[in-house]
């Protein structure tokens, strides 16, 4: 990486940054493949919109005009969002004339957060969202596709290495009901379970009990926490807590949501009744990937929320989606050696020179090949000899190096090979692909 | 455009994203082609970095974390860019013993000015810069490069509807000479004319000619203002200026510069002595391009700085740059109506259905379609009839809807021809593309 100018805020060399455009152009892909169109909010809102539901005041970066010493401070009413979803409710409901329902939309861009700096953690970061919003009905199918999109674009960039656990927020109000407890109860059972996989059995164990939750309801989450299973197997386990109304809705949605996984991507959903997320505007389905790597760590996460939009707006919108956080990504994945860095430059070619005299020719030689969509580029301090320009090519890999020989014909020589031989222009193309 | 929810902050909807898009992605194509590598340095700076040489004070945006009322503020060090050149210079003095050099680098990002928002001018802005940067010696040809690279990213966005004017400080510096100007002078004149393609002859000359300016050098940089010739004819025009040596290097990097441009993107290049730049930081060539449509305004501008890095390093990097003003250029086309909007997504069919039972076939089509490289959408309102969802796709501007027949055939509907027909599962991805 990069040295990093100020702590949480990273940076990338050319040869990492490529390959982190390379992950969120085949997101991106993956996303408009199942016809989320692009937005783009501003990185800039006003505090009401950021201050609303579901943040945390203290992470929010605010904003001021820089005044000199002694000037009256400008107004600190605008600052920088610190997720996407807040400012998707803010522009649907701005725009919603303009705009076609259900909205099926995805945001790639940074966020900003003022907590401290951790492991895959950082204050300025890329993230990756896609969701759908509707004026009226939304059906659960959109749960289903939110879910498959998410996970075709994980595997898209990570196959094989992650899995995402499934659950539902009637699911955990109905095993609340099953074992009759009460508001605070709920609570404090919500709020133990989702920091399972973080603090332990044991902890967690210890802050259930503190709240009086039957010990059988403990044995039971923590063994479907332990065992994982396929998200085809939610029914089976689910039916030994019992049944209720809030039981049934939850497992007959995530059952749906199970069978219209496509066979390819159905290994990675798995169940987990302790999954809860702690954002309060959830209210169905949610779902959180972390990597086999750092399992502890999510990844991506999203999930189906009823009343969001009212927050800004006066209409109540249905919504489903989800995020994947491209910075901890990459930095993991980098972690885990899961990725290599290749080149530092998108150029296949460096063409020599060794003289002004070179130079025109040169020039054509590049511009031809870039007509044909090869990126190359040109050396132009002729006094540095073939060895220094070959050691340039070579230290930011690019593969190839052009360059004239005494009867003006061309060498190509290929730095990985170290094979050398004349082709001629019409050649060229073909002998660098 | 979508509703602007804070005034300088504009965002678009989605079928205009997707045209920004479009001109982002082409003018990084050309970068790339050209070899320049992408980085990215993080939207937010130290204050000490941001309050270098070149910035205006009250431009910039401070951020503090947010601090619920009655504690105490946290500390106000941190800002964000106002442009990508001081961080670039930040980035490569940071990690030099990383990096290549000649380092060639673009970066395609948002800046924010706390500056008034006006006709093109907005707070929150994305640029795409190209720069070049070497620790020794950086030959003209860099110079050269950078022109072109310039204008063929334009012209890969605007083709025939712009002009760039190209200039070099040494001739100033020159035609100061040539006439005499003492140093009080010399600023006189440079900020004057400078300004002259806004506020015009009549008053650019009163405030010339309060500095004393000789009459016969206001007229001969007004005349050559006034026909602005193709940039191969500065040696022309400035001969009558007299001789100096300022002038005579000037005169032959300009000329060196307008040789090398390939004849299909010369016409593009003018010269103009009264084009400066008002940043300090150029030493030698400059440019400045605007959109024929709207003349004052510049979409795209750099030069050649030898000092820049000095502001955060101690080491002295000669570097050569210039940036598309793509937020701004987007404004100004759409306003000329150069560029047209087209769907409101990526989605090329819409499979309709109308039972839960079509939903698993359509599902299936549409992903057999996904790994074709067919981008398209499902539409699970089960309850809406045919012409609704007909609707909701003529709204989008997606081509055409694929829906079920009575026997399970598959009927294509051309939503643009209205020609409806059936078509096999094999023959689907030809029929639509």
């Amino acid at each position: 990486m990069a040295k990093s100018h100020i702590s949480g805020f990273p940076e990338l060399l050319p040869e990492e940054k490529l390959v982190e455009n390379g992950l969120m152009d085949s997101i991106r892909r993956v996303y408009e493949s199942y016809g989320y169109s692009p937005i783009e909010t501003s990185a800039v809102e006003s505090l009401d919109v950021l201050l609303s539901k579901g943040s945390d005041d203290k992470e929010i970066y605010v904003l001021q005009r820089h005044t000199p010493k002694g000037e009256a401070p400008s107004p600190a009413d605008m600052g920088l969002h610190f997720d996407l979803t807040i400012p998707l409710a803010r522009y649907v409901s701005q725009n919603k004339n303009e705009l076609s329902f259900p909205f099926k939309r995805h945001q790639i861009q940074k966020c900003w957060r003022g907590e401290r700096p951790q492991e895959g953690r950082f204050r300025e970061f890329y993230q990756a969202d896609v969701d759908v919003i509707c004026t009226d009905n939304l059906p659960l199918h959109y749960d289903a596709e939110v879910l498959e999109v998410g996970i075709r674009a994980m595997h898209s960039v990570a196959p094989g290495k992650f899995e995402v656990v499934v659950n539902n927020r009637k699911v955990v109000d109905g095993i609340c009901t099953a074992f009759g407890l009460n508001t605070e109860q709920k609570a404090s059972f919500s709020g133990a379970i989702d920091k399972l996989h973080k603090i332990g059995e044991e902890k967690c164990k210890e802050v259930l009990l503190q709240a009086n939750i039957p010990q059988d309801c403990i044995e039971l989450v923590f063994a479907a926490h332990r065992e994982k299973r396929p998200l085809t197997d939610a029914k089976d386990i689910l039916d030994s807590f019992g049944s209720n109304e809030a039981l049934e809705v939850g497992k007959s949605e995530l059952l749906a949501i199970a069978g219209h996984l496509p066979a390819d991507l159905a290994a990675y959903a798995k169940f987990d009744p302790c999954t809860v997320r702690g954002l309060n505007y959830y209210t169905g389905t949610i779902f959180e990937g972390a990597l086999h790597s750092h399992p502890h760590l999510s990844v991506c996460a999203g999930g189906r929320y009823d009343n969001l939009s009212e927050l800004v707006g006066k209409q109540k919108m249905p919504g489903v989606g989800m995020s994947i956080g491209i910075s901890r990504l990459y930095a993991l994945l980098k972690q885990a050696d899961a990725i290599k860095t290749g080149p530092a430059t998108t150029s296949k070619v460096l063409i020599s020179a060794f003289s002004e005299i070179q130079r025109h020719r040169c020039h054509e030689i590049a511009n031809s090949l870039r007509e044909k969509d090869v990126p190359c580029e040109e050396y132009f301090n002729f006094d540095n000899k073939i060895g220094k320009q070959i050691q340039y090519a070579t230290r930011k890999g690019i593969r190839f190096v052009l360059f004239l020989g005494e009867n003006g014909n061309l060498e190509l020589k290929n730095l990985e090979t170290h094979d050398q031989k004349q082709v001629s222009l019409d050649d060229l193309h073909s002998s660098i692909s």
